[in-house]
């Protein structure tokens, strides 16, 4: 979906509405590239290290589970004027991402309101749930993204 | 700080604590780069296209933002065994972060617990407030961190 106006304003979505993404393959480079970059802890880096920490064996960061999903939720949830999260009211990571994982997401519309002060705008809450290929959760996302109205929608 | 044993462990952490990180710069070509990978929305994408989104011009994605502000964190708060989150409380991404920002981490220790099911392990909540140069508040993150306790510290 590329044109804004077949994307999802306010009043096409209803509450308990399911998105499902496709998958997203974790690899062993990519998870020690994020990590170099971002999260530079032995748990993140090489397979040897990480046996002998919390996580016994190489995890991907729970901030690049969170990148990943986001991808996810880009490929799946077509908002008009994009996903933009203006706040997440948690995030909880029950069980480590690892390499070779599948991941997919599945989101849920939890709350939806319009904006008291822009009637172009109004605000969602979004529960992601990220799924390994054998059904376990990785992530717990609620998150409150920025919607528009349909009568505002940016040509 | 990279001997375990000169960590912090719960015991060395007190509440009110604060732990100040360097500083990160963010590029344009950065943020291009991460949102092509994780985030792939005109408004992370490219100038031209972000003047007619929301942010009215090139924006981080707000995950390259926690992304970065892990970088910061594992560079300002040298805890025993890592900095591992079992969960976040909240994120909040009060303002943009714009290409040439130049971000550092301001984090307190909100909350210390020792754990009731393991005498090695314990929780705190530490409170990250990402600034830019000018001292906006960019990003306020709520975690729940693993602790380690003295008495269980990994040799």
């Amino acid at each position: 979906v590329t044109d804004n106006q077949q994307r999802l304003t306010l009043e096409d979505l209803a509450i308990g509405q399911i998105f499902e993404s496709e998958t997203i393959e974790v690899t062993s480079d990519a998870i020690k590239r994020f990590a170099g970059e971002f999260d530079p802890q032995p748990f993140h880096l090489d397979e040897t290290a990480a046996t002998k920490t919390f996580f016994v064996g190489l995890a991907a960061s729970g901030w690049h589970t969170a990148a990943m999903t986001m991808r996810l939720l880009v490929q799946s949830v077509p908002l008009a004027g994009g996903i933009i999260g203006a706040s997440m009211d948690e995030i909880q990571w029950p069980k480590p991402v690892r390499p070779a994982d599948l991941l997919r997401a599945r989101t849920e519309v939890v709350d939806l309101r319009a904006s008291k002060s822009n009637a172009r705008r109004g605000m969602g809450k979004f529960k992601t749930v990220t799924l390994n290929q054998d059904g376990d959760t990785v992530q717990i996302l609620v998150a409150n993204l920025v919607l528009q109205r349909r009568q505002g929608i940016d040509p």
